[in-house]
């Protein structure tokens, strides 16, 4: 028998999953997590407990959905599973985010865990190709910072960027998108500009696929934008409802392109 | 006989350079000039007055020295001289920042006015290779900044970003090294990271040479970081011993690679 847990991050992903069918939450340490429901408490410290936690309720399946942050831990906390697992988990980060995330599935499947995608379990969620509120923008803007993102794409940079006549105003850095956009609305506000999201070549999508939720909508407009434009099949919106009602009242365009 | 004049952009540069010999100052109407020193009034829109003026003062030589920005420009101010310029300067201004400065130069040297460098007149601003201030960090950081500008040098974009413990927490785009400087201040202070300066492979070293003065040493130490890495030969020092002074009063290594 299936029983899945969700290994939940911030934002609204691990609620949509939820409704998606029955699932514990599994809540780590130092994450706000904002969906209710019966679930397991964690830290990243205790990787044995959590194993055992998830094997002991039946859990067979496992969705990482949600914003999770790098956190410093404490080697006095560490059970033993986690202090064996500490020189791959050291390894894969000094690789970058990707590489780190790569090797926690490949950790919890050496467990006999099957990682689920969030968007697998709601494909609903997924950008679909083509004009979603308004009209595509003639394509000048969205290809300059679709150029950007792609060149630095493979150096695992760039999962947006912001274009306004023909010159970038921002590029997506650790900070993440929402900090991006509030250093346009600071700096060039009333640009016009357009906002570009995409996933990056070296991501993985099963666990880390990049999303747009009302909020992103509501600071590209503080930030003077006229147009967002997601990567077709690669972005989630969350939710696509909310997401479709936040381009209209701000006065938004939304598309996908391949 | 050679005469000199200096078209001023903002900052030190002008001034700097008024130092390596007589010259009349340039003053375009829009941009702040810190240098005093007899001179020539002009604005964008008025190329054949500026020609005319550079003509009858029996000026032989232009140094474009400073920071200028885009301006936006009024028909109906516009000589005969400017106005059958206006497609030329639209078309190269299609392509970029750097084009646009180079059908500039174009343009002054149809006039029969040699272009001379700031750094051909001020060697002395150059940064040499090696430690300047204190020691050169491990190449970590530094190399992945450094990669960051190397992909994105080829679309005319990033002369600067900053990286700390592997990660990207800055890239300049059309507000400059200071705005990212004060983004990264403002969301990940004390990261100890680093900021890398390198003239763009596009970017026409006679005109528009990447700088960095004792402002860039305060906002770099303001948003916590440690050093500050600029590439030997392309990049200037205005001047070289208050920058010096900067890093040393501020804590911050600063040193040149090639």
């Amino acid at each position: 028998m299936t029983r899945r847990a969700i290994i939940a991050g911030a934002g609204a992903l691990p609620g949509l999953v939820l409704e998606a069918g029955p699932a514990l939450i599994v809540r780590l340490k130092g994450i706000a997590v904002e969906v209710d429901g019966p679930g397991i408490d964690a830290r990243y410290e205790r990787f044995g407990q959590l194993f055992d936690d998830l094997h002991s309720a039946g859990i067979t399946e496992l969705c990482l959905a949600g914003a999770v942050t790098r956190a410093s831990l404490d080697p006095a906390l560490m059970d033993a599973v986690t202090l064996a697992l500490v020189p791959r988990i050291e390894a894969a980060q000094r690789k970058g985010d990707d590489a780190l995330l790569r090797e926690v599935i490949a950790i919890l499947e050496d467990q006999g865990f099957t990682i689920r995608a969030a968007h697998e379990l709601r494909p609903d969620l997924v950008a679909p190709d083509g004009a979603i509120v308004g009209t595509a923008a003639p394509d000048g803007d969205a290809a300059r910072a679709r150029a950007v993102l792609a060149a630095l794409g493979p150096l695992d940079v760039g999962q947006a960027a912001v274009a306004a006549k023909g010159q970038m105003l921002g590029i997506e850095t650790l900070q993440g998108t929402d900090a991006m956009l509030r250093f346009v609305a600071q700096t060039q506000p009333g640009s016009g500009g357009i906002l570009v999201k995409r996933a990056k070549p070296t991501q993985d999508l099963r666990v880390d696929m990049p999303a747009i939720g009302p909020d992103t909508v509501r600071l590209a407009a503080e930030a003077g934008l006229s147009g967002i434009e997601v990567q077709a099949g690669h972005v989630l919106l969350l939710d696509p409802d909310a997401v479709r009602a936040a381009c209209v009242s701000h006065g938004i365009s939304l598309w996908a392109v391949a």
